[in-house]
């Protein structure tokens, strides 16, 4: 099956539930950058696609960056003097601060307080917090329960371990017919948060899936990581490894109801850049923003020794949406219907990728007469032509070796899918035929 | 006499004038891609240029294409049973379809049914069709006509004859001091169109009567071609003379009463684009459209293989007015006036195009005196310069031998013909003196 | 100290105020393009910075122009019948034509009126007007003064002279760890008129003041000429020193309430050029003007010969503001507060002059680990880091060798002083280097 077939017979709203029933299943699990949350969560993405799991010793030296400590928790809870849990980690993962130092102790609410976080704004929420290299500890809770908190003295305790292990990071390659290839990377260091990074965690899964069936022009690399140390240790154990890749996608939030959001790499005129902008706007409404160093994990791949033509999708913007690192992204605030059109939008730009190509006119002097060959309307013709005239013309005129498909569906105003076909079918006719260089190859 | 002593003598409303009745002249006479109405046509316009007819036979290959069988046409008809003619070739040659092959019978409405063609959004006009390439026949007519005729028995006559012959097309070659040639082409095969294309013909033909009688510093080439078939047959049998083809125009419908549409070359900086869009920005409102493989003989002039600076100049927009290819665009649809201001736009921009120049400032450090020159305002002065001072500082301040006139006019704001004076006058004074190298010829 | 200290301390109202005061005691000097006004006016000035005053002999030639003969003017009036001075110089030196040539007679209000030039659309303010190369005389007064005057024989004297002298202009070095130039320039022939440009005058002898006390990257040379024939003069005589100008700025109307104004060299894309719109742009409502060969003294060292990277600072805009060039121009016009603002902004542009430098990332693989060098906000830290961490995230991602401080600054929208202190920061951190070969001196 090809990726042009896949695509015409996908159904978004199937495959929505699909994904949304992923998220459903990995929502609970409490995920770091290192532990046990993180292990668990790949293995049951290894349901969807061949990961491999590797384990990167803590203390191993990754550029500027240490792997951490492995932290793990089992419990933590705040007691008041009746022994009720006042905050439970039972109920949200997110309320003990993620990678905080064990601790069992008693005191007042006045000295607990500075190990309190909430968020003042938004009284319902709990906030999300970490404290990754600075050994602490502490508890996230809505405002309303804080509120609720009498002057009592209460019991507070935090199960957890921080010690030698390990990283854990996902990695599934798929080898196409080029050893260049496309990268797909995604987050997986945030507990019960589901639009971050849930959604972007199953949709990578789910295009490893369906790729993995397909024939292939690119190799693929899939890399399910801990945000930034994630990146930073793949990046360090697979320096030569990197001048393959041609395009790559940082994938997260794309399950909420929003619009898209396609954000540059730092060249801002990578194919990749320039693929994602075309597919965004036949879409519909959508946003396109420069690369800034500042985000996901696209900052690593983008970092100046690096500059990889990786730009990142996502629907709501990183930092932008209420219930971002709040209890607020929940299930509820992710749904099938969006995820299913995120996931289509990933097939559509890689699809772009996968067929851009050069072609050269073979009959460059002059319009063919497409006439003689069934291709142009017959006289008072009412029925539409099998392929869109316009796109042959466009095809025809810009087919000189100097522009891709990419480059005529931009200039033309011809969605990609439409300038593909009339291509396919003039080279049925003998009327193209793929550069000798091509140019869509040239900028890499 | 000089373009710019032509231009100053311009009695626009005189030459609109003129224009409308060459136009109304040749109104009647029904053209086709082949056959004698575009003979007829052809040496009517002798009377204006000296014009050279050619002849190329049917069934000549002309790239992808064969010149097709000549077609002539005597009469047509539908007549009722009570002899009536109900349809009739004689009242417009729109009503047969172009290129009909003869018949002779007697059917029922529903029989002919299928051979009639109307506008129904626009019941009171006849559309123009075409069968080139189809051997068929049909009959055109409005909806009106249509929805009176009853269920009768017809008797259908149209009595035209397909064969061998050729295509014919019109030359007109004008020396100029130099080889290199400005291309002024326009259509010659639709019947009873006023606008399209009657008004692109006898503006091309006028501008010939008036250069030929000029110095040019370029030559000039004029073609007069039925679309398509005969821009393609003579690029096919010129194909060695193309590279000297510098600047070109495609002319059709300038006689309405639209603002003036110009459509770049395929390159989209051509200098006759930068030309034209200058030209039509002094006059006022107006479009500047971007290339697109669609529309007149430009398609073949910016076919890759070519790719030559060819632009269109029109009014209305091919396919954009109501009238287009119907009996709307009939003798009232074009004026006189408009006429007129088109054929003076054409000369404003070959004006443009013979005057560019790019000149060095001989006093290039620190501005020259001009007042000592009596080319500055003296003190207190309220009669204006008789050079526009503003203009002969943009030229002396742009002439580095990097910057021609239109880019000085460009970046200045100032009308050409003002910085062409301008230049004039700072020659006169030795401050100026042309570029060994003019960059104005560089992008050729 | 340095720039930065400088601009750190600046108190602007404390300054505005010295400067405004600098510009009273200026004002009452009758300046022309030579004689005793401008070299009082330069002696004055040289109590503000080290200005050597130079004089070149009437008669000299510079380029295409000749140094004219020097004007003095100790007295001008017209008496009326009963001897009363119905217009007097001793009141306004707008009142005599600058360059009037000696005059003495009796005459009628006819005879008389050639020689008197109002503003009939602004009937309470004299005009200024000047006869530089044209041997004349007039008188300048309000419409008012013109309407009152009745028929009667008046006494006109001019008691001026105009003969072999010298034109004087003042200059001041400032070397600096650079032999490349800072060029400002400003212009000294204008009499009674506050903000053109006494304005400047002052603004420019203050930057030479305070810059003189730093330590400097570059070299300053400042120019107090009279307008045109000034900078003609100066440039024909130091023409090989021009090469070391590498920025360049022509100060004048600074003191009023307007917005600023920045008109860009004709190079368009000068670090100068781009200096002054990001300073601009940082401060608030402004405007940028391309350059256009008309203005002040950047006519001439724009002129195509020399086209020095040199833009022009103002607020109100030459010929654009009613009390251009008439009496309107007084001390009212010109305030302290907005004279001490454009001091600030001048200090701003050359501060980013000076600070402007291409650094290397020294950990270019990955972001480096900010957080264990103390420059990330810990958890739940709400005081706000030392150093703008986006600035330090966009400087480390963009320095790469080919991006200096003012681009990085530019793409990422942070300040310049923000995008330095980053810089610096991080350089003490060791994560930057300067380049060995800086791209913002590159285009130079």
């Amino acid at each position: 099956m090809t990726l042009v077939e896949l695509r015409a017979g996908l159904d978004e709203q199937t495959l929505g539930r699909e994904l949304y029933d992923c998220v459903a299943d990995l929502y609970p699990i409490c995920r770091s950058i290192t532990g046990e949350g993180v292990r668990e969560t790949l293995r049951r993405l290894q349901r969807q696609l061949p990961l491999t799991i590797h384990e990167v010793p803590s203390g191993t030296e990754v550029f500027d960056w240490t792997v951490p400590p492995e932290w793990n928790i089992r419990d933590g809870y705040v007691k008041n003097a009746r022994g009720e849990r006042v905050v439970d980690f039972q109920r949200s993962n997110l309320h003990v601060v993620n990678y905080s130092v064990p601790v069992r102790a008693r005191m007042s609410l006045e000295d607990l307080r500075p190990h309190l976080f909430t968020l003042p704004d938004r009284p319902e929420w709990i906030p999300y917090r970490t404290s990754y290299y600075t050994e602490s500890w502490g508890f996230c809770l809505s405002q309303r329960q804080l509120d609720a908190l009498p002057d009592d003295e209460y019991e507070v305790c935090i199960d957890s371990s921080l010690g030698p292990g390990s990283l854990t990071y996902g990695e599934c390659y798929l080898a196409g017919e080029s050893a260049d290839e496309i990268l797909i990377s995604c987050h997986v260091c945030h507990p019960s948060l589901a639009n971050d990074n849930l959604s972007g965690m199953v949709i990578a899964a789910f295009l490893g899936r369906h790729l993995a069936a397909l024939s292939r022009r690119y190799s693929y690399r899939f890399l399910f990581v801990p945000g930034t140390i994630g990146s930073i240790t793949w990046l360090a154990r697979n320096e030569p490894a990197v001048e393959r890749i041609k395009h790559g996608l940082v994938l997260a939030c794309l399950g909420d109801a929003g619009r898209f959001t396609y954000k540059k790499s730092r060249r801002g005129d990578a194919t990749v850049d320039r693929a994602a902008t075309h597919v965004l706007r036949q879409l519909g409404d959508h946003e396109v923003l420069e690369f800034s160093p500042y985000g996901y994990d696209e900052r690593q791949f983008c970092s100046p020794g690096f500059n990889l033509p990786v730009g990142g999708l996502s629907r709501a913007q990183h930092g932008r949406f209420p219930e971002y690192h709040t209890s607020g992204d929940d299930l509820n605030f992710v749904e099938a219907s969006p995820l299913g059109a995120s996931f289509a939008a990933c097939l559509a730009i890689l699809d772009v990728l996968e067929s851009d190509r050069t072609y050269v006119n073979q009959n460059p002097k002059c319009e063919p007469q497409l006439g003689k060959r069934g291709l142009y309307h017959p006289m008072g013709g009412t029925s539409p032509s099998p392929v869109n005239e316009m796109a042959m013309l466009w095809v025809l005129n810009l087919s000189d070796g100097q522009h891709s498909l990419l480059d005529i569906a931009d200039r033309s105003g011809c969605a990609f899918d439409i300038t593909r076909q009339a291509a396919v079918v003039l080279g049925e006719f003998g009327l193209l035929r793929e550069a000798a260089q091509r140019c869509d190859e040239r900028e890499r």
